[in-house]
């Protein structure tokens, strides 16, 4: 008999939703039958999108969530106020085992919050990781954490790498990925205290292939698979890379319109640069995943189109089917005796 | 009477020494008669090069420093050890005001270093940062501190404010330029315990035009004139501004070489492309000044050619007659004072 992945779907979270969402969802039960995706969200506005497709009856259900979180809405408020919202009412479906996995383009904090308060973690796990994939020159890397933990500790670090590795091996497919901290230089002795701390607790993990420093410079070079950070950094990394690339692509465009000859290079040129460009963007990984829940969340792009939120739901099935969140409490759990 | 801005010049440091920088100072001192740079470096190798050009007697001098600091050598041990490296040679001169500045394409960890320990501190500076120029969408922005200081406490970060803004509004020339803190949302209760602590001070900041928290995805678009960070956040993102740069344009010319169509179109483009990527280009503005200390020491990129090391030089031109140090130290001890 065939396992089930169920997916809750936040309809009503990003820029796109319902449309692109819905259309998203549609997508993934059309292509595979392993897989039934929770449509939470206002019933009536999702059933009309749902009208404009033919889909196989029974892999699409529609959750009635009244409430909407805005961006804008301070997180643990929202959370706490908003208790009929498709992200609260999604994420309640994981705690109760209704459904394996929560996905949603909505607001961040309120998902980061949802996932410690409603979702809540795995014992043993100090703080729960966000782990968006980056594209570079080579491939794509992991970036953990660009969540919400500032100010974290070392152990928390250590945890994040275990994690991130589980993840980047077992999900994405990459054999005994390079784990790399962030850092300022490439020796050892460099660094800030917390770096300091961390580095030797990441060459004894015998869980991870660590191999060292990873200079911010390399990261879009491909320099290591698994990128270590806390949060802060994490967060700047994330957000410069997306502000650069889109500055960077800007100042080309420009550059390609700016004279008549340019123009009729840039006609030419276009398809074939658009290729390249395409192959240097990480949606079609699916959406950053919130390790060491009990269950899955994971948060898509706010301006997400239907390719990101199937390659998302697809991505809630490898997970529950490579059974990461077992792999990831006995890792933790394991290096917890260890330590005592 | 002329005043002369006396220039240090290390004439062995970057991976275009010292035909490059020989170069530079030539051309510097071909084009105005109020600079005088001594170039420091091996003697018969720097008059070899010299010989190549004709330029004003008396305007370039050559001061014999026999050793060379390595990029891979320990800087606190390199400076200590080779007392007469073109480095320690120059940052004396500097010491001894027998030249207002100091340039080097070399180490930047020694010339962190030696900034602190030969050059030394102005009275009332805690710490000396390292503050590069960095390209945007609509100009140019001071990223400060990128240095040696990790784990910066709040009223660093407060200095390195007041010393950005004096800096880019005198010798940069932003009128008020607007000053904010790099973090990872924009309202003020965001953000690690550092920013949370250093945000108030500079809110309250009089000397400044403070206009709040800046997030990375905000920086390439110009979101800030001055972006304040400690030193391990502000290394990421330049080296990731680097990293990133390099790797998309490594990527897009890939795309325009991909098929015959497009290499067609690359040619008729390339010329107006080169030069818009050119304007986001931050080498014309000179080196980054190491700010707090007494006389200025310039970081000029490792691959800076002759036209960096000669803005570099009009740079520290400027620098002293806009008496930048003196600014500093007013307003350093000004706000010392107000503390006690």
């Amino acid at each position: 008999m065939q396992t089930i992945t169920k997916v809750a779907l936040d309809a009503m979270g990003g820029d796109n939703a319902p449309g692109e969402i819905v259309k998203g969802a549609v997508n993934a039960v059309s292509s595979r039958s392993d897989i039934k995706v929770f449509l939470v969200g206002q019933e009536d506005v999702v059933k009309e999108e749902l009208k404009k497709y033919q889909y196989p009856d029974g892999q699409i259900e529609v959750i009635h969530a009244p409430e909407i979180i805005e961006m804008a809405e301070p997180p643990v408020q929202a959370i706490r106020k908003k208790k009929q919202s498709s992200l609260v009412v999604g994420m309640n479906m994981v705690k109760q085992k209704e459904a394996d996995a929560f996905v949603s383009a909505g607001s961040s904090g309120a998902i980061l919050v949802g996932g410690q308060t409603i979702v809540g973690r795995i014992k043993g796990v100090k703080r729960p990781p966000l782990a968006p994939i980056i594209p570079t020159e080579t491939g794509i890397s992991l970036l953990i954490d660009c969540g919400a933990n500032v100010d974290a500790r070392p152990e928390h670090l250590l945890q994040f790498a275990k994690m991130g590795s589980i993840y980047m091996e077992n999900v994405v497919g990459v054999k005994n990925p390079r784990v790399a901290i962030v850092n300022i230089g490439a020796e050892e002795e460099k660094g800030n205290a917390l770096v300091k701390e961390t580095f030797p607790l990441l060459r004894d993990c015998k869980d991870i292939n660590f191999v060292g420093s990873i200079e911010a410079r390399e990261i879009p070079h491909g320099g290591a698979d698994v990128i270590v950070c806390e949060a802060f950094v994490g967060n700047v990394i994330l957000k410069l890379y997306e502000g650069l690339s889109s500055t960077l692509v800007g100042v080309i465009k420009r550059g390609l319109m700016s004279t008549l000859k340019s123009k009729m290079g840039a006609l030419l040129a276009l398809p074939a640069l658009k290729k390249t460009l395409k192959a240097f963007d990480a949606s079609e990984y699916g959406g950053a995943p919130l390790l060491g829940l009990n269950g899955l969340v994971v948060k898509t792009h706010g301006s997400s189109k239907a390719q990101e939120v199937t390659n998302s739901i697809y991505q809630c099935v490898t997970f529950r089917e490579q059974k990461i969140n077992e792999i990831i409490q006995e890792k933790i759990i394991d290096s917890d005796e260890k330590e005592e």
